[in-house]
């Protein structure tokens, strides 16, 4: 059964399960519970869905999650960056007649098939070539809209727009039909949300109460603004002064939903919902890896994207959108002591359990107040520090995490993230493309041989020692091939050329080909060519050629037995016209 | 002035030329005229334009790349993969109301435009990413292409289609309408100029020509098949009997002509164009090196672009259609004796004469006598040890390669490439993201360490030395935290953890950050963390951050100083907590 156990980690620790655990679990739901009522209702706002889908994203898919997912303690769900893009990607289908809802049932339902599809062809290392400083950069820059996306709610007016200047434009223009008493709430609600951020914990601990219970105190900061603020329009009836109220929300289970199945609607969701895939794996695996890391717990990244693919798919048929694990939940389950992924399924109970009785007192709860919550929880994600860190560290950093940034304000976030991603992979293949290439000499009293122009080296007669710092493959085989005949062109006093290996990986056809034309080149001028310390793969690969036998020098073990074998009277044996050269 | 004869090359040739040059020059060029007018003619033909077109292209374009061009002999013009895709690209405009003429010259203005922008710009290493199996697969597979779309001609029928599926289909509906005596013109005119290629040279050194006449007679065998048929088609009527010809053709110089600046036919021919344009200079390239090779001269591939940027753009406003550097007419050129870009300038001359005076003489030339000349010149591009050989060297290769050719075939010269393309780059990116990873020990007696799974070595109690045989960035820097923790996983008896790194060029951001997990997570185990054989740039890099005053261990020369060091009795000094491990 070990096969079945991979594929079903719930087989695993559903096994020793006991009430030590259980009480672990249930402690953590009930605070995660608390805390995903106002954010899931956030999510969905901001995903630009009606409230309920955001309670109804985080029933199915969690329990989904507890089943196929290796993580003991990731909370999966709605999350800001991936709400942020389903905004963007359904805002595209709204010229098409469909409506919203279905558009993020169609996006949650492909994302689940890619990321299914991924796990199951163990496909997972795709992920790999989102750079750590371009997801950061793309992080700080989804933030950032999103705080701006929010401002609207907390102004009271109408706006629209997917980018940072449509976004600024428009609230531009309807600065006139700014609501004062949302602005009111609105302030008032991020203000103590950002004082609950730093100064509750203290201030309750001070007041006696346990590290722990100050700690919950504080998460529960945001209900206690729900709260407050709902009661403040009812009891002042400010909903009739202008101050939008999230409304009527459907006291009922999750239904039964289906997303579109329409060729065109599939053709347009699924380039955002490869996206969106990519980005809450990412999202994900990190966090899950951080918290395994703690109790030295292991993650799977393939078992992973079919815990996150079950998720979405669950999300897809019963109303929810794409959801993905979150930090700050994942974080708050850990610390309240959740054990095993039962605690996500006590969530949704919690959860279940709230969208049947508790929906019908949210009507009077402002928009602002959930504004409010997304603004002070992203700007926490907002970091430029990255700009610098790379700057100092690689100008090619730089460039990828800048132009992700800037293009993800500009232009949004699917043009921003695809733009990093390839802004990456062409910086490393053209940095691959040029290798660094050095001629060697000997460390004098060593075997060693080093680059001449950052050692003291010793330089020998008729020999020419290059070292190529990279793979040899198609980016860089003519390059190669360039830069060798550059630095022979002079010298006429050469017998032997030795390509020094050591950092060559790979030798694909196209550098096997540059290889055999340099090679015939330098054997049209009666100069040997000569390879050293030539790793055992690529001397694996070179056996199956007419390379080794057309090559008119040697393979040596190493560059110094190269040296010795070339100067040690043996030179004339290789290069019969070295009249006058010293040796 | 230096710098003006980069961009002008004609500057440089042009000061020294003298009586010898010019008449190797005028010789060439008569031989390359009269092997252009039915090569041009058919190019036209392949490509779905007008004859003339194919004439147009020789002239103005060969002036300006000998103006602008590195190369000695490169003759620019029609050739036929360009034809291919230049065919494939126009065909999808055809809804669109726009004729083939202007799309063509569009294609090359768009073209031409892009090869400048490269050129200025110094981007020529991007057409690098095409390894060489990937252009030999796409070759072969257009050679198929294009022989199967010239068998409407040979059959006198009429049909149509872009992929190998859709030919075949095409003519299999259409074969009731074979007309025989077209037939028999197609085939005996393709079965002599296989004779030619083959026969014709012995025959004629046999009956006493020199070798050079001989050669020159085969080189006009076309010409004569040309002549021949046409005088057969004159003298039988067979015009009237269903043998397609080539009719009417303008008498007269180029023609002034515009692209069309239409956005919505920009958008549709900017992909295409630049399909066109990279595989226009991959072919150009490697003709231009392989003759300057010849005679020790040097190209310039970032000149060679603004070279062959120049000619396009003149095509394009004389009525011509994408060019590039031809292998054949630049081949029969150098043979000829083609001593300077001038030959080129009298080419064009030749041809511009042809185009005012002989025009009337190909009236009833046959078209399925130019399908023949297609027909045999393809052929010979037609390689299939291709595949074999990067079976036996590379699996990843052939990966590329077959998928190249198979989709090339069935899916068009456009989805071909770029396919070629991209599984290049992803398989480079799969390798390299899963590296070369070795413990390594020390070879009795040296100072040298290798892989303990290759070689007979010595290990050392509680030193895991591993060497990673990659450079280390984003797309493999989840990868080597893995396996690292993998390797120490079960090994209580470790101190230290030294990483080789002599085969490591570059380390990003995000490998620095995996790296710096690496050397928290070890000292949480009491494991210090050491690197050995950094290279310079790489040092450089990390000098600038935190990453060394956090390490753990410390930065050796060498493996070997590095086991010395941590063997030699100061190993207590390293790791305080080794009861019990012998060192």
């Amino acid at each position: 059964m070990p096969n079945l156990t991979r594929y079903l980690p719930v087989l695993d620790w559903g096994r020793s399960y006991d009430r030590d655990k259980l009480s672990g679990d249930l402690v953590a739901a009930v605070i995660v519970t608390i805390m995903l009522i106002p954010q899931s209702l956030a999510y969905a706002l901001l995903a630009g869905l009606p409230p309920e889908a955001g309670i109804y994203a985080s029933i199915l898919p969690i329990v989904l999650y507890a089943i196929f997912g290796t993580s003991r303690t990731l909370a999966v769900g709605p999350v800001a960056v991936v709400s942020l893009m389903t905004a963007a990607a359904i805002g595209k289908l709204s010229d098409q007649g469909i409506d919203y809802v279905t558009a993020a049932l169609t996006l949650a339902f492909l994302s689940g098939a890619f990321l299914l599809i991924l796990g199951l062809f163990r496909l997972g290392f795709l992920a790999n070539f989102l750079s750590h400083p371009v997801i950061a950069g793309f992080i700080t820059a989804s933030g950032i809209l999103i705080a701006t996306s929010q401002l609207k709610h907390i102004l009271g007016v109408k706006a629209s727009g997917d980018t940072l200047i449509e976004m600024l434009h428009g609230l531009w223009s309807v600065l006139g039909t700014i609501n004062w008493i949302t602005v009111l709430l609105g302030v008032t609600a991020t203000a103590f949300l950002f004082w609950v951020r730093k100064g509750l914990k203290p201030l309750l601990q001070r007041i006696g109460l346990s590290k722990t219970l100050a700690e919950m105190g504080a998460k529960a900061g945001p209900v206690f603004a729900v709260l407050a603020t709902t009661l403040a329009v009812w009891a002042f009836g400010l909903a009739d002064r202008g101050v939008d109220i999230v409304g009527a929300v459907p006291q009922a289970l999750p239904p039964l939903t289906l997303p579109s199945f329409q060729p065109d609607v599939l053709v347009a969701m699924i380039g955002p919902a490869i996206l969106i895939s990519i980005i809450g794996f990412v999202e994900s695996i990190s966090v899950a890896q951080t918290l395994a890391a703690k109790r030295r717990q292991r993650i799977d990244p393939d078992q992973e994207l079919i815990g996150l693919g079950a998720a979405n798919l669950g999300a897809a048929f019963t109303g929810g959108f794409p959801v993905t694990g979150g930090f700050s939940r994942s974080v708050v389950n850990f610390d309240a002591g959740a054990r095993t992924p039962a605690a996500g399924a006590y969530t949704a109970v919690g959860l279940a359990i709230a969208a049947l009785m508790l929906t019908p007192l949210i009507y009077f709860l402002p928009k602002a107040t959930l504004a409010a919550t997304i603004i002070v929880a992203v700007l926490s994600l907002v970091d430029f520090s990255i700009l610098k860190r790379s700057w100092v560290y690689s100008k090619a950093d730089f460039a990828a995490v800048s132009a992700t940034i800037l293009l993800t304000l500009t232009l949004g976030v699917e043009v921003g993230v695809s733009a990093g991603v390839l802004i990456s992979i062409l910086i490393h293949l053209y940095k691959s493309s040029r290798p660094h290439m050095a001629v060697v000499g000997q460390v004098p009293g060593t075997e060693h041989y080093r680059n001449v122009d950052r050692h003291n080296v010793t330089l020998h007669d008729g020999i020419l020692s290059v070292r190529v710092d990279e793979s040899l493959y198609f980016a860089n085989a003519r390059n190669l091939e360039d830069r060798i005949y550059d630095m022979i062109a002079d010298r006429d006093d050469l017998h032997h050329v030795i390509l020094m290996c050591s950092a060559v990986n790979e030798i694909d056809m196209s550098a096997l080909e540059s290889l055999e034309a340099i090679n015939t080149r330098l054997g049209t001028r009666d100069i040997k060519f000569h390879l050293s310390e030539v790793k055992g793969p690529v001397m694996d690969g070179l056996k199956k050629t007419h390379f080794l036998s057309d090559l008119t020098g040697r393979v040596f073990l190493t560059q110094h037995r190269a040296v010795q074998a070339l100067c040690n009277g043996s030179t004339n044996q290789f290069s019969p016209s070295n009249d006058g050269v010293s040796l």
